[in-house]
């Protein structure tokens, strides 16, 4: 059976296969080698993530997994006050469920390689920016369609309400807390990790160039978390795992039945 | 368990997950309810592909299989004469051996929905610029390299031997038999199927709009196929499968096991 590689995160995994994503370009690189399964769950901090860890790595399953990643700490991030506060997971708690989710993964499959993202920096400004240019864009839409003025106040205030900038971290302070706990669990558990936080910031422009609404990820966004995650995961041999099948070009024409019996004995 | 989508073909389907890819497209577009597995093979035609049908879609297999697209032809119609020859497969066979897989599906699986999807239009300038550029890049890296002007003139040789257009229908053809036979057999068989032949050649400039190097896809090429495959899979009900997991926003804050007690009584 084919080998997995299983993302699991938040929404920047679940958008992980949009155009240019990272989860769709690992997908494509280990095309013919190792499935990549997208479970990615949009909103979700790790406490609520705990609820469906059984089911989305059962124990005792037949499935190889060659390798998990653990992207989690944006939602958990949210600052206490306003509409984040549901979606808030004080640090330790962060960590503490960080770890009951690589334990249980490893009690299933002890040889899977597990690895650690952290959340990426936060531009507040970016996402102030994105959710007035939704405002407006909906706002047209609702002109367009001629409501009476009454129910077009009305509609502006619920959507205000309702998509007003996220009530996460002012500047970078919280987040600085998330970042290294995830990183220090890596580093405790012997695991690999990728410190997206500071990554993006060592290059200039990163709030505009890395992220398309201050949170989630442009393609370029993508291309550091697919890159970053190559990198470990090829330390770790993937590249070199053979095709499932032969290249067309080693099949004989006359006698393609040799090519498969060499790669496939049950043929 | 959750169903599949699997996605079987040749390197236009292995191509699929690339940035812009139809097979990435869907992955997303089905998160959470779908899983989408590539099973697309470079090179291969309908004959090598199946040597690899009963290990692809193993009978007995406890996976629920939601649909499949079957997607070749690019090979099979390569020219009798010349490299494409241990590619090409008569139309008879290739239609029968169109039919065994659609069987072999149907026997292990016969609630899933098969997918005919004929191949593109091929553009044979198109295909002759592509191997002119490839042989002008490798040209300049050897230069680059000073090798010795006898080793340079040999392995330009070699190189255009081994890049040279590819010995596929002169014109369109061939390729003319290819795509009814798939749209007829898949009539007769009662299965949904995407004539891309013909919708692609609809678009003024499709040559260059849709192929990257006259057979295989741009983008804009890739969005056909998806918008194309979306329109039956949404036919079939795709889209309104429920989530596996409760949407974020329907996760009680105090009481989160709630949400997860209603949507996965196992928990």
């Amino acid at each position: 059976m084919r080998p997995q590689i299983v993302l699991f995160g938040d929404s920047i995994t679940q958008q992980s296969f949009r155009s240019g994503g990272w989860g769709a370009a690992l997908a494509d690189i280990y095309s013919r080698k190792v499935d990549v399964v997208l479970r990615g769950y949009s909103g979700y901090n790790t406490r609520w993530a705990l609820f469906i860890l059984n089911q989305i790595f059962p124990l005792g399953s037949a499935k190889p997994l060659a390798a998990v990643t653990i992207f989690f700490g944006a939602n958990d991030a949210a600052r206490l006050e306003g509409t984040g506060k549901r979606q808030h997971v004080p640090v330790e708690e962060y960590k503490d469920n960080l770890r009951k989710m690589v334990q249980h993964i490893k009690s299933g499959s002890p040889n899977a390689l597990v690895v650690l993202i952290t959340p990426p920096p936060i531009d507040v400004e970016g996402r102030r920016e994105y959710a007035r240019s939704v405002l407006v864009h909906l706002f047209t839409r609702l002109l367009d369609a001629k409501l009476e003025p009454s129910s077009v106040i009305l509609f502006g205030k619920c959507l205000y309400m309702a998509i007003r900038p996220r009530k996460r971290l002012i500047g970078q302070t919280k987040q600085l807390v998330y970042t290294p706990s995830s990183v220090f669990l890596a580093n405790e558990l012997g695991l690999p990790s990728v410190d997206l936080w500071s990554k993006m910031q060592e290059t200039d422009g990163w709030q505009k160039k890395f992220l398309s609404d201050g949170l989630h990820l442009t393609p370029e966004g993508n291309a550091v978390v697919f890159s970053e995650v190559v990198k470990i995961f090829d330390k770790a041999g993937f590249s070199d795992l053979p095709y499932d099948f032969p290249s067309h070009s080693d099949i004989d024409a006359e006698h393609p039945e040799k090519a498969f019996l060499q790669h496939c004995p049950a043929v």
